[in-house]
């Protein structure tokens, strides 16, 4: 069963918003043993948008719309999907009342006459009551084409896809599934690891895909089989894995999560430890990521973004000299920050970075792209220097935040 | 001139890969005039590639393709490429010598035959040397259409597109200019706002388009105008928003930028203040969401993520009685925090987050969902409630982090 994603909407085709309903979509149908075929981001018009429905159907027969569909003037999407499917919008009873009693709990008396267009729905379709915003999801189905149409706003969006997307696939009795296991490798150059790897990958069987995705200076290997039984191929990974675990093996530093911070947490929780972070030139994204993953609280103690050099000094007690000989931008301040932090926080392990984001050098001429991690824990305190001059500010701040988790996992593992 | 963006990745279409070229590709072309037309991510699979670029030359003249040119097996692409555009792949020695000297920069001495591949390039195409990894771009032209072929990692495909989108353009004698300016509105929700700016957005004239944005609780007005002259435009927009100042001045938090991180630069620089901050709920990503402005080092002091409730009274000095009997979710804790900060960094103002992230309750057992905002300044403490149960926890933490932001502008413009 094959599937398209339509993302509608000017601001993302202009670079002005970032879609990121089209991955959490995409996640949420391979969970469903459904492929993906396309991902089409077109313009707020109706032309258009007929147009991406015909493409899209050529190879899928579901496709899932998000946005287009608020009370403002500048959506067409209701107009395009009905003429598509020649079908009429008609008055929904259900879905005014639903609208009514959302107006009601957020307290505007007033319900708008533009927000009657929102009850409006085709006249074939399902419509998916929308608890958290204006616009109702819609399910029309005709002639083995089904579209799924969402509203944009991504918080709408993936409870409108949790509740109802087992229901909307339940037609196409799938009986594919998925399995997917994410190696994290670190200190083999792609293009080398490939290389290793060879005998190994020609070795998988045909229903099973290999991805190399580099990430930072970390490689993830990403499998995934498909087949009837989960099981079976659950096992079946499990038994490459050990495979290429006798390849690699030192390299390897996490066999089950995607992301750094779920590998992360697993390590620390594994060792009993807990956390602090001083930050410099990544700002806080370093605590952001650690806190994004569920249950940081029982490891996490808290951080500091010592920005300002004073604040070094006063608050995670680096000495005033040492960065006046060494600059901000140094081993010897990384790691008496990490060591500060560790005691500020009364952590086991602390984590620290410095450096220079750029676009503008320090007061001190260090390079842009300049850095250092240090890690403190009981056993002593490890630096890693890093210097990437290519990345802008924010790719920069997020690069080197992975990287410190990266270099973290690597220390903890020693 | 129309073009589109074509993004190669199997990773992507799982999403397990969040796309963030094709929304800087958009941005750089729209800066050149140039209308996005489609926005395609497709597999990386021969005929998938061939089929996703006769659709985009559909519409468009120009097609920028990422992805798919990497060392490993999983690529595909310029095999694509060289059918579609009935071509031959030749060895450039010129790449080559590229790649041999970035391989002795990186200490790799032995150049591995697999990247050798690398400098096989289309016959008539035009090589743009990379010089952050291994894979050239290649621009290639045939009866009027242009395809340019450029790896998938982000930070090889940013200086790519800035240093040879100038020339790659020149050829369409582009003499459209596109001008943008972002209005934000907080205040009042988006229905109403269409209906109090209905005759005001009908006398805009046909040059220029209009788009609300919601993000939080923050509408974005996007206003473009096209024209020849982009002083005009400049003039034109400016006196759209000043009509628009005259309908809902009170509620514009800012007229220029379009980041709520760059609109505080503004208010902040402008009153000369300085900012500290101190986050529970939000993790580290609200200081990260304000170093992320380049020169924020300039008010910016530091932070605290007191992310253990021992640790808000240890670092901040919130009462411990306080956290008895109110919880740490809470406006009085909220309040004490940010004032413990400012006190902490001896910033002009200050900013707390407290909430509870979910997916589950604090041990206090209050609502998943719930959060605290104070604002510290001279002046006093002022705090916003907030309550959204139905956010996932990184959405949750992002929201917040956006909503303390916008209210901080709306305390200091007060």
């Amino acid at each position: 069963m094959k599937a398209s994603i339509l993302i509608i909407g000017d601001e993302v085709l202009a670079g002005a918003t970032q879609d990121t309903n089209s991955g959490f979509i995409a996640l949420e149908l391979r969970k469903w043993g459904v492929d993906i075929d396309r991902i089409l981001t077109v313009s707020d018009e109706v032309s258009t948008i007929k147009q991406a429905l015909e493409f899209c159907f050529q190879t899928s027969e579901l496709v899932i719309s998000t946005g287009g569909i608020g009370p403002t003037k500048d959506d067409k999407t209701k107009s395009a999907i009905s003429q598509f499917f020649r079908t009429e919008l008609v008055f929904d009873s259900g879905t005014y009342s639903h609208l009514k009693e959302l107006f009601r709990q957020r307290n505007r008396l007033e319900l708008l006459e533009m927000n009657r267009g929102q009850a409006m729905v085709f006249s074939d379709a399902q419509v998916l009551l929308n608890r958290y915003g204006t616009a109702p999801g819609q399910v029309i189905s005709k002639n083995g084409r089904t579209a799924v149409v969402l509203p944009g706003v991504p918080y709408e969006v993936k409870p409108l896809i949790k509740e109802n997307l087992p229901t909307i696939l339940k037609r196409y009795g799938l009986n594919t599934q998925f399995y997917t296991r994410t190696v994290s490798v670190v200190g083999i150059p792609e293009s080398k690891l490939a290389q290793i790897l060879e005998d190994w990958e020609l070795r998988l069987p045909a229903n099973t895909t290999l991805s190399y995705l580099p990430v930072g200076n970390r490689i993830k290997l990403r499998l995934t089989a498909k087949g009837p039984v989960a099981m079976e191929l659950e096992k079946q990974l499990e038994y490459h894995i050990s495979m290429l675990q006798t390849l690699i093996g030192p390299n390897i530093i996490g066999k089950h999560k995607d992301k750094i911070e779920d590998i992360l947490k697993d390590v620390i929780l594994e060792k009993s430890l807990s956390l602090s972070v001083a930050e410099s030139c990544t700002g806080g994204l370093l605590s952001g990521l650690i806190t994004s993953v569920s249950g940081s609280s029982s490891y996490f103690k808290g951080g500091v973004v010592a920005y300002e050099a004073a604040q070094k000094s006063r608050i995670l007690n680096v000495q005033e000299h040492t960065i006046a000989t060494c600059t901000t931008v140094s081993p010897e301040v990384a790691s008496q920050m990490a060591e500060g932090c560790r005691h500020l926080f009364n952590s086991s392990v602390s984590i620290a970075t410095t450096g220079v984001a750029g676009p503008l050098s320090d007061s001190y001429n260090n390079p842009i792209g300049l850095a250092y991690i240090a890690v403190s824990t009981s056993q002593g305190t490890s630096v890693e220097k890093v210097h990437l001059s290519h990345l802008d500010r924010e790719d920069f701040m997020r690069f080197i935040s992975q990287r410190a988790l990266q270099f973290l996992i690597q220390v903890l593992q020693k």
